[in-house]
């Protein structure tokens, strides 16, 4: 395992951005510098509020989260911003947008914004969103915005590992059932009308106050997903900054209210990123393991085989078991 | 293991249609007996050709799958559709409108449509979707259309595991950086401008075109991706069905084309799906075994330890994997 990644580690907690630039680098490729990074920075997590931002295309996300790091800031709070971009899955390019954003707070060191994509790892946006904010959160920042970019299953489920997740929706007809039908509203403890200032806005809070009232009646649990909540809404108008500071108190008080409840490593939020953190892992290491030197051949032989249709990929799943020695 | 399943899968291929029904709902939850169903059912899939169908919200995808299915019908040809969709994590709803357009064809036996819903299985979306595919494909279905409602990453990566990918673009202004943001453009086989009788259609089509042959240039290979792909740009109007059977004739000259190379057991989309399927399972069986007996409580304990910081979920990972017995 490679010493760079303690080196690495050592310096971002002692302030150095370019370093905590390069180890999340890393951590997007999950390399095992990453690793041996996040072994030794792990421990000093879990400290920090993490908010994840989410909503249908349109909406306003950056927009606000920008309105919210400049609030923080005007307060003296550092703040970190990390924008989950689903957007390359092949060539795996950041988003001129959040170069744009940067620049705002280029010389404010206490301002850390920063896209990250998937590598087309299946299931690894989540894992490496939650690494990255526990990065975050280890070198000192106490509050961190995961803004999710798509409006798809993945980032939905991003979203959903923040401690507080806030819904933005834009008051246009239709957004409503965008927001539905992506299932955004249901993992919402915050939902943020934007750009309250149009006409229309105030009666499309009503509607959405109306609608998670009825929702929350439906209430009911389906594996270990959190059942539907009640969420708050809110005006907000990002542009001109109307109801931002009321926003970021509501997070506040979300967050202390949080941290004062009994125990806070059993919260579900928490709970749901240690899971999907381990499961990220087993995946990683079961593929590494499954793809060198002694099971190769055997893993490629058996993928073959399923494509030919000449093996069900049960059969194939408990061969590749056995051959790893994995007990029932 | 259940027998249900083997019950089930002999129902469906001898024509019965609720049998078939239930099935993809063992499938969506999968349960033990969609697993013995699929055993059975593997072994006679992979002569299908797989269509994904994707883009933006607002895009008409689901019209223009109507409106494929219309025209394949009309020349006799059976048609299924699996309408994925990320919508209700914890709900799990259908939508609606697939209710609506399975009315359209409710007397007509050669035509299947049914949405599917993730349940909360990370990555799950894409294992599931691939397996209701084999088992239309098994079942006797030519033609399936794996359609995706969201526009994130596991969207994309539907879409992308199908033997050929169609995005769907309306012609509006801005809706090619939404497409390119959701990194669609790089999974297409096939771009569609859909809503062509629309002013600005042709050009939109013509800007397209320019912009896929300059990303083409770009090609470059990460990880196991496909590379960026050239595809064709076809101008069609779902509404009107102007379009659609040259876009059908484009889809069965690429499949024949697809058919007649070599080797189709080793075609990246036909290893795509081997690797979704058989890294699903292996994740399923892996959550199995540290969740049953002999491991539940070391799970649980390492669980909560990572959530409270006390312990890096590598060297939960780690732990776990030792007891499990897996081998290095």
């Amino acid at each position: 395992m490679s010493a760079r990644g303690s080196e690495l580690a050592e310096q971002a907690v002692g302030g150095d951005r370019r370093a905590l630039a390069r180890l999340l680098t890393e951590i997007e490729n999950r390399t095992p510098t990453s690793e041996q990074a996040l072994r030794v920075l792990y421990p000093r997590a879990g400290k920090a509020h993490l908010v994840g931002v989410t909503g249908a295309p349109g909406s306003g996300k950056s927009m606000l989260v920008g309105a919210l790091v400049r609030t923080a800031r005007a307060a003296g709070r550092p703040v970190g911003v990390l924008a989950i971009d689903p957007s390359s899955p092949i060539t795996g390019g950041a988003i001129l947008g959040d170069r744009v954003r940067m620049q705002e707070h280029a010389s404010d060191r206490d301002v850390f914004i920063r896209s990250m994509a998937s590598r087309g790892h299946t299931g690894g946006l989540a894992t490496s969103s939650v690494a990255a904010a526990a990065v975050l959160d280890a070198v000192g920042f106490p509050l961190v915005f995961i803004e999710t970019v798509g409006s798809g299953q993945s980032e939905v489920e991003v979203a959903a590992i923040a401690d507080t997740t806030v819904v933005v929706q834009a008051p246009e007809m239709g957004d409503e059932v965008q927001a539905i039908k992506a299932g955004l509203l249901e993992v919402a403890d915050l939902v943020v009308v934007n750009k309250g200032d149009r006409p229309g806005a105030q009666r499309a809070a009503a509607q959405l106050r109306a609608m998670l009232t009825v929702g929350a009646q439906h209430d009911r649990a389906a594996g270990d997903r959190p059942r539907p909540k009640r969420p708050e809404v809110l005006l907000v108008t990002a542009l001109t900054g109307d109801g931002v500071p009321e926003l970021l108190a509501a997070l506040d008080r979300r967050h202390a209210a949080e941290s004062s409840a009994a125990d806070g490593a059993g919260s579900p939020a928490r709970l749901a990123r240690a899971r999907a953190q381990l499961s990220g892992i087993l995946g990683d290491r079961l593929r590494e393991r499954l793809g060198d030197g002694a099971h190769r051949a055997e893993t490629e032989k058996v993928l073959a085989a399923i494509a030919a249709h000449e093996l069900d990929p049960y059969s194939a799943a408990d061969r590749l078991l056995d051959a790893l020695g994995v007990r029932e």
